[in-house]
């Protein structure tokens, strides 16, 4: 189908939102973004990869300090940067990248607040991507490989982190159905049926 | 189609949820209740329309008292329930009249913590819809009858009164994600575009 749409997609963690999001680029013939955005930011900052993995998504508690000494203003040049800690390097990095790449055309981005990024754009479908504990901790275990003894207490921490980072830089509640145009729980059917829902919102929106 | 399914819908004030859910029973064939659920629990009672409806859908807080005084127990005599609020009483009638609702086939029933009510069932959909302030605005004000100058804080007031009450029986936050199958943003579509969407979603889960 014809999509014009940029998708953003949130998801609890274990709730497959990544693998739907995927299947969904595919679908759509569009560019996919997840891990992606850490490598993009590597490279254009010069930092290893690995340095922004270890705090992607993860908030500081430091911006607003940041923002006080008037050091959000990056500019062009990394440089501008160079007192602030890696977390809002990464966030501001991807910041960037993430609308440079809305510029570019339709594609899927998940999480790091891309629906807050983009929020001054008429053209982008947020969506919420969460399941029920049961479905997360199968997931997690068969297709993460967490450990099962492990597995709910990662879950609830990983979506504390992400929780956190959301809030802390768009100033809402991460999960809360009024920030997204589509929250569906995917323990509720196969990830493919969730990808053909999505698929039928976006004819529909055309229509 | 051949729907299998109870739907429940929880709305905020001026999304058109319950017009969706009005359409949508009308596209399934299948019987609607949102006000009607105050005249039965009347009938039932015995007790005045009117004065249930001034209480319909806000919490008190005195269940929990009720509780530790073994007042929960209702059983088949109203008159059990004669020292509880009007409220609470409403709520007591009203989670019976539903499961009994549920009971009888699929139907779509509006607001009422219709799906905490119906949670141990496996054959319901729990559906949210919200929507951005001006479209909430302006259904308020059009739709509505709302007086301009105070329809925001009508919508916001409103709101609040049904988040406690949500949040008083099911011990559950309102509007939050993952307490629905499916949350859908009226504003970004017509309400015919949104009943489509739900007709599709039960299509799909029907595969």
């Amino acid at each position: 189908m014809d999509n014009k749409y940029i998708i953003t997609i949130a998801r609890q963690f274990g709730s497959g939102g990544r693998e739907i999001g995927e299947k969904l680029s595919k679908a759509l013939g569009i560019p996919f973004y997840d891990k992606e955005l850490i490598s993009m930011a590597a490279k254009e900052s010069g930092i290893d990869s690995e340095v922004f993995e270890n705090v992607d998504e993860k908030a500081t508690n430091s911006l607003l300090y940041s923002l006080s000494m008037g050091l959000y203003s990056y500019g062009n040049s990394f440089s501008a940067m160079g007192d602030l800690p890696v977390n809002d390097r990464l966030y501001i990095l991807q910041h960037k990248i993430i609308k440079k790449l809305a510029e570019q055309g339709p594609c899927v981005i998940v999480g790091r607040c891309a629906d807050y990024v983009l929020k001054e754009r008429n053209d982008v479908v947020n969506i919420f991507i969460h399941a029920n504990m049961d479905y997360r901790k199968e997931r997690a275990i068969n297709v993460r490989g967490v450990d099962k003894a492990r597995a709910e207490q990662v879950i609830n921490k990983t979506d504390k982190v992400r929780a956190n980072y959301y809030s802390f830089y768009s100033g809402q509640k991460w999960g809360f159905a009024q920030n997204y145009n589509l929250c569906i729980d995917s323990s509720k059917m196969t990830t493919d049926q969730a990808v053909n829902l999505i698929v039928e919102y976006l004819k529909i929106k055309n229509q």
